[in-house]
């Protein structure tokens, strides 16, 4: 055990405050839950110079804890993205409240109707690193969704995201909320974290949002339940029955559109019957929008400044203008590589084949499976479930994209008159 | 880590298998699968005499193990309850395959056909203690639901499972499940469990099936998520407003009908409005069932031969005819008590009061809440669920009765016609 007495102390105050809020909030009606939001978004922009003003002391000692230009791109608060924060809980606040859906009620041969409704879980804790805004936006969604929240942001960004705390919490409670709903660890020592994970009787499931080794370290740590967002190592496999002109549009799409994201294609898988005639123009088109390509032999002979792929290539995650290509001798080979190196996030199959059609979305095992269409959609705002709290690739509870219906858990209400059982 | 490396790779051998075996089977028709659970329920019965012996051999080491008589019970086979253990198979067989069936399908604007579908788990792993039949119904539940399982069944009963497994895992594979399917540890180390429960890339779920100290142990050593299958703590409300016959009626059932499971009641909760009308001839009832009433100072006044209950009884799970009683101010007072030392597995109300019975409902937070009906269905079977694999107090994924369908995972199946994203 590497937590001491004094931090454990600390978590659990505010892990029992959490739990004490989240009883009355979880009954609380949709029209305080969303005036509350509408309240916090009007807060935020309120107090936008006071925000600039946090986000101003985490800048300052960004270099010197040696954060790149990109992580110092994503901590760097403007009026702007302030107005994008607030946005998003008003966005939270027009989405229908998932709390009380009735999912399904049937009866019983002796008369009981047996229900199942959706509750919140509770409390939710959320551990993320760099981006501000991810404390105004999960601490919306946990809120629409009834539960109380328990967040704890990177050291790098912790004037800014206890300032947006502070002002989303004073807001919430001003609207009606009960206090304690939302808690921000202000302390940033490791054993914090390690003492949090651990409190399984407080806080329901654990969300962490960052990188890899953040997940692996939750998880391995947590007694609570943890919901997962890893990497996307993405396939588009082409069939050999393929339209060249939609297959050309998808690829592009899914590289290029957006590289730095977990939908993005990383590797794609072309049949060796179509390769000849489309392999030439399209590692051209890509080519020609920066993308580099690492290949396998067939895939060298097919186009000029091919970089030769190894191993290394098929495991790894670009986010970036790179796309390892290999040429297979079948759908089995495809289907195979994908078993073998896919993270299990999202592929896409593009062929004009019905029956190969049916088999991919049948056989491939993601949380997103596409037929003719760019991996770019796996999205919860894409797929209609407006705002998400992540992708998640965990098998249990909820895989794919993670929207409001999936924070919250469910009970069974049954009605009677005077059943007992024989 | 007390994991070491032989046990550790005897058991990632086995995982190995396990996970490579599920993804055929994950894919498997449905035809398929219930003939191999009819041929499994076949070659038990026809194998009697091959599972009494190896039953025989662990009775034979029973008492010398300690084992008390209700666990030699337990332990025990006979050809009937082979019969019993046949049947259940059989019963799985005739239930509907959740695998592939469409949760649901929406037509997003850019005219993406968005599915959801149902997909098996991948490994499930359970750990369970004494009841042999354990390897046969699980076993059963996970090949139907289209997962491969790992089983870790007590030392107390290594020669029966054993056996079961090994006629089963045959059997299955006879009738075209793929090889490595059903796995059983023979080996009773803990290492092994130990080493089982970091296997997080093999295994997708861990189901303890046992007592309190078994489920703590599992659920802080594991990477792997946890089905929990908590206590029963079970509570009954006698409101104010109450039909005297059906409080009486309901509250012998759930106490009497079969005291030793996880849906019998507790503790009874009495409004104390109706508490000097009621009670005293429902305590009378009650003792007449042999039910011993332990009681706050009214109970006491209100009865004869109550003992005074201490603060424990509030906080014991008897399993047995013994019954906790309090009279309560009001509904606040009933709902704090269940809120404090409830196990949020099942709660009651029994009441004529249409506003109170809604709040109840409402406002309780329990995997099952009844209103005017028995605690003791809370039950996969009672409910029309068919077989179960427990009940669930976790939230995440599954709460209340474990049946078929949560056995699965979902994933997004995406139709397009050649769309990418702007």
């Amino acid at each position: 055990m590497t937590t001491n007495n004094r931090w454990h102390d600390y978590v659990v105050a505010k892990a029992q405050e959490a739990q004490r809020a989240s009883r009355p909030l979880a009954t609380a009606s949709t029209d305080v839950k969303d005036a509350a939001l509408t309240a916090m978004a009007q807060a935020l922009v309120d107090q936008t110079s006071e925000l600039l003003e946090a986000n101003a002391q985490d800048l300052a000692g960004a270099e010197e804890k040696g954060l790149t230009k990109a992580m110092i791109d994503r901590l760097t608060l403007t009026g702007e993205r302030i107005e994008e924060m607030a946005g998003g809980l008003r966005e939270v606040a027009a989405l229908a409240d998932p709390v009380g859906e009735v999912l399904s009620m049937w009866r019983r041969p002796n008369g009981l109707d047996v229900g199942r409704i959706r509750v919140p879980l509770g409390v939710v804790g959320i551990i993320y690193e760099s981006r501000p805004n991810v404390t105004a936006d999960t601490a919306g969604l946990c809120l629409k969704s009834g539960n109380a929240v328990i967040l704890r942001g990177g050291s790098e960004a912790i004037h800014s995201n206890s300032a947006i705390a502070a002002i989303i919490s004073a807001a919430a409670t001003g609207a009606g909320i009960p206090t304690g709903a939302i808690q921000f660890l202000e302390e940033t020592d490791r054993a914090v974290v390690n003492a949090m994970l651990k409190l399984d009787t407080y806080i329901d499931v654990i969300i962490p949002r960052g990188g890899e080794g953040l997940i692996r370290a939750v998880t391995e740590a947590s007694t609570i339940p943890v919901l997962k967002h890893d990497k996307g190592l993405v396939h588009i496999y082409i069939d050999a029955e393929a339209d060249h002109g939609m297959a050309e549009d998808i690829v592009i799409n899914a590289k290029t559109q957006r590289p730095g994201v977990c939908n993005a294609v990383e590797t794609l898988l072309v049949h060796d019957a179509i390769a000849p005639t489309l392999l030439p123009s399209l590692l051209k088109a890509l080519q020609e929008r920066s993308v580099e390509i690492r290949g396998c032999p067939t895939t060298k002979a097919l186009g000029d400044d091919v970089v030769s792929a190894t191993e290394e290539d098929w495991d790894t995650e670009y986010l970036d203008l790179i796309l390892a290509v290999k040429v297979v001798a079948s759908y089995e080979e495809a289907l195979s590589h994908i078993e073998r190196y896919g993270s299990r996030l999202t592929e896409a199959i593009i062929t004009t084949n019905y029956a190969t059609a049916r088999r991919f979305l049948r056989e491939v095992d993601s949380a997103c499976v596409f037929a003719n269409a760019s991996t770019r959609f796996t999205d919860g705002n894409q797929f209609g479930l407006g705002a998400e709290m992540g992708v998640s690739t965990s098998k249990l509870h909820v895989r794919g994209p993670v929207g409001l219906a999936d924070l919250t858990s469910v009970k069974y209400i049954i009605f009677g008159d005077g059943q007992v059982r024989s």
